[in-house]
């Protein structure tokens, strides 16, 4: 049995997010896992990224936030709020983040978790820097092994999230965030859980969204994660490009999907990747 | 000569992003612009869409913040602060945001200014919505006839946001921000001003930075901004998709930007937009 730590967002109970999260808890309760729940709102998260993210400041005078936030992770001197969330994410197998999109984006108080959580030496700025090796990132990083998963309430509709809808499609849209945010510690990302229209769910509706919730619950051990390429395992250049050849023609961020066709030595490298992270 | 807001999210005052943005108040000051400034840490701005954004609650027992928006924003119930920035919007001819890149996104505070000041009726919501046409978005709508640009300081390196860098590139990243923030309520948004590697700038390099800033300011209205297909211009069939054969074989977002080769019908379509969009 496993560890799943739930960081949810949304400041309504009876939401359809919050039922979600209440589905999810339940539900993997039932199957024998641990589960634990950060409810931003609920717990008054503080949200903005400032000064008063460090119990000692590096530099009194002025706040280089990435300076202050390596000195305070370096030295044990982030506020308590921090490192319990970073306890948690160490804690957890899988990590689930439950939000309703808003403006094609988190709310803005889980964005300060990240801002505030993320901190340089736990989620960034991670191994070696240099010519050769541009940091343990993208697949590899503090929180490797572990998996990631949106659950994403969406007022719009499907087809203007589709693969030529006009807000682009949700993969693009979510990029930022699943590539950006979770892929880049270390996570490896499951496909992300939208619910579409969520401003016409009814009975009816919201019964066939928990049985399909449900099902990919029940594979978030077992599915396969959206096979992004990792940074070091050969598909990139010294300057962190997609090497020629790879990415099967594509304009767009799918170039940076592991694909058939793709030469051995990068399949033999990301799968020998994803192994390290599966152990 | 015109108005401009710019809208700045940096806790620290002596920061290279909080540079920029004293550099483009004095700028368009002395070129004869009307310049408003939000500087959202000083302000002390509310970050959190919640229950308190809403004078008096249309359902006191369930917060639905969409309809609660609605609802406000049509009935004179709107909190001050949000009156006051939406006030600023219509005012301003042009609208900068300057921030730091954390996250591949917008800091907490900025994106809870999003989330607060733009609202159901404002910013979405706006337009008829039925079979044949939804909403005024995407080109069109209350924010139709001005301009918005990001200024963007960024700690990582250009190469990794080039177009087959590691991150995506800084377009794919900035879709949601750009395309689904911005263009979304009307604006024509300029391309970025990102500056890369911030951790490593010199006296020389800023000095460049400077140089280069000040020309794209002195561009802010008549430079040519990014050419996104307007979603009601012909482009879109009646479920928000591309229209099959348009978008030049791109996989990504770039299929959403007008091109050479585009069919005369929708080419027609952009321009009366841009037109109706720059009287």
């Amino acid at each position: 049995m496993s560890n799943v730590l739930i960081v949810h967002a949304h400041p309504e109970p009876a939401s359809l997010t919050s039922a979600l999260k209440n589905v999810a808890v339940e539900k993997l309760r039932a199957d024998g896992h641990d589960v634990k729940v950060s409810d931003l709102y609920a717990m008054g998260w503080k949200p903005l990224a400032d000064a008063h993210d460090f119990i000692e400041r590096h530099d009194p005078d002025r706040l280089i936030y990435v300076a202050e936030s390596k000195n305070a992770y370096a030295s044990g001197l982030q506020t308590a709020d921090i490192v319990a969330e970073q306890d948690k994410l160490l804690w957890a197998d899988a990590v689930l983040f439950s939000f309703p999109m808003w403006w094609f984006g988190m709310p803005a108080i889980l964005k300060g978790w990240v801002d505030r959580v993320f901190a340089y030496g736990f989620a960034y700025g991670v191994g070696e820097h240099s010519e050769k090796h541009w940091g343990d990132r993208y697949g590899e990083g503090t929180l490797a092994g572990r998996r990631a998963m949106l659950i994403v309430p969406i007022g719009g509709h499907l087809p203007h999230y589709s693969e030529r809808g006009v807000n682009g499609s949700i993969d693009d849209v979510l990029w930022p965030i699943q590539h950006g945010v979770l892929f880049y510690p270390g996570m490896d990302v499951m496909p992300p859980f939208p619910v579409y229209s969520t401003d016409r769910m009814d009975e009816d509706g919201w019964a066939e969204i928990e049985t399909a919730f449900k099902e990919r619950l029940a594979g978030l051990f077992t599915d396969e994660p959206i096979p992004y390429r990792t940074q070091n395992g050969g598909h990139y250049d010294g300057k962190q490009r997609l090497k020629p050849g790879l990415g099967g023609g594509s304009d767009g961020i799918s170039m940076h999907l592991v694909r058939e066709g793709d030469p051995e030595e990068v399949l033999h490298g990301q799968v020998r990747q994803s192994r390290r992270l599966a152990s």
